[in-house]
């Protein structure tokens, strides 16, 4: 075969979508790197790569460029344990929804091996290579995190790749100010989620839910290991956008507690005016 | 004219919807009852309903069954200053999304005239006849609160509206029992809301938003007169529900914080069997 290799290494959700959403991408073979034999076979009989293998140790041996599309941890031990299989001169990248632990774990590789942190910003209530598909990133930020020894051309061939997959754009930060962020925009919305659904109420409100309500409480039936790795991983970050929450959720309490009607109308016009500037500047 | 006649008092987002809806129900005729010039314009352009006019009082005077599609403060007054227009033997009702306080002030309403107080849950981030359509509550709860004293054959009409508008479902609780529930499915998904976006890292967040802080803060951009008056119609049970939620952010927080792993992925298995088993009991 004359044209080069990505390897995709864990083919379910995220990784399923994203060999699905790489095939026919310049003059790459897309191969997936599984564990069980339900993956393969789904794999092979959807056509999700060019050509799947439980030999993961092979595929990063013949791989260009290699997408770790596993749990956090998983990613960490696989490049742990794989550190002399990739290929010198390969590009090295993954998934995970947090990025400054993953960087740090990824100085374990030779110097021929560049790594890049990439955090596909995309997901669903629901796991596993079934509900792969190649639409998966239509819409969402292609998150980066390069840092100064990574080489540029491998940089633009990642970016390349976000595009051929159908991201909107491509977002560049250190693993640090996105993992400030994430903590923001995706886990707290998570950690909100399941918070929602602790409320005693929750069986009770059947008949009374509006899209509000199922819109806040739809990521809520998440994966469960997976989320606790991505919390604890950023911790310190997260209790900091909760303790935040917390503090502007009992400002709320306290005015409406209060009767005061004039301070509540002034201070939802403050938020909902934050929210229309936010709408505007970034139409979404 | 043969037949009867509903009156929709305000032809706003969800008067104007409710008069789209309801063209052609049975023998009924549809005619909206507005204040600006600007919005009977509007109704008249675009054939919201089969009749328009400026005279709420002759409207009300005519109609059979009475929508009352205005903020809650305009109801209560509406019904104050139109207590002696109403047709004897004409059914009331409105839209608001409280009812404990509304069911209360239309006891200033004679009794021959039989109000019975609704809620229908649909809505959207903006307001205004332009932003109405028929469709608005395709999917969404008709929540009637009759009492003991409503006649049965008028509940019967309005859940035959219901049906015709197209709602999903016809769903009866006490004004009590609907202001309890509704803080906790939509008030406080709407202090949620303006509250994330009270975060300090609102506006340097671009480009880190996924599908979950777009899903969430979607009605962060309230109208915030009508929220006022909703907020503090229901404040104590509003503050209680916020309280909760407070608590169940902070016991999460601390689990988090705590690097207790094991008891993070317990609770979060708790509370996302909770929403998988609320799917289950009520697929949405």
């Amino acid at each position: 075969m004359s044209g080069k290799t990505v390897a995709v290494v864990g083919l379910g959700l995220i990784g399923g979508s994203i060999a699905m959403a790489l095939k026919g991408f310049e003059d790459y073979q897309v191969v997936g790197a599984v564990r069980s034999q339900k993956t393969y076979d789904f794999a092979v009989a959807h056509g999700v790569c060019d050509r799947v293998t439980m030999d993961a140790a092979q595929a990063v041996r013949e791989a260009d460029v290699v997408w770790l599309c596993l749990p956090p941890q998983a990613i960490l031990d696989f490049m742990e344990a794989h550190r002399d299989d990739f290929k010198p001169g390969s590009v090295v990248t993954d998934v995970c929804g947090v990025k400054t632990s993953i960087v740090e774990g990824a100085k374990c590789l030779p110097p021929t091996v560049d790594f890049i942190g990439c955090h596909p910003m995309a997901g669903k209530e629901v796991s596993g290579i079934a509900n792969a598909e190649a639409a998966m990133f239509q819409n969402a930020h292609f998150i980066l995190t390069p840092g100064p020894d990574n080489d540029p051309a491998h940089v633009a061939l990642l970016e390349r790749m976000g595009k051929y997959m159908g991201f909107r754009d491509v977002v560049r930060a250190t693993p640090e100010q996105h993992d400030a962020i994430i903590a923001y925009t995706s886990q707290v919305m998570h950690v909100l989620a399941v918070a929602v659904c602790d409320d005693p109420d929750l069986f009770s409100c059947k008949g009374f839910e509006g899209g509000s309500f199922r819109d806040c409480t739809r990521v809520a039936a998440l994966d469960v290991p997976l989320w606790t790795e991505l919390f604890s991983l950023n911790a310190p970050a997260l209790c900091k956008v909760i303790q935040n929450l917390e503090d502007n959720l009992r400002a709320y309490r306290e005015v409406i507690a209060s009767g005061d009607t004039a301070a509540l109308a002034a201070k939802l016009e403050y938020s909902s005016q934050r929210k229309r500037r936010m709408n505007f500047d970034s139409p979404i």
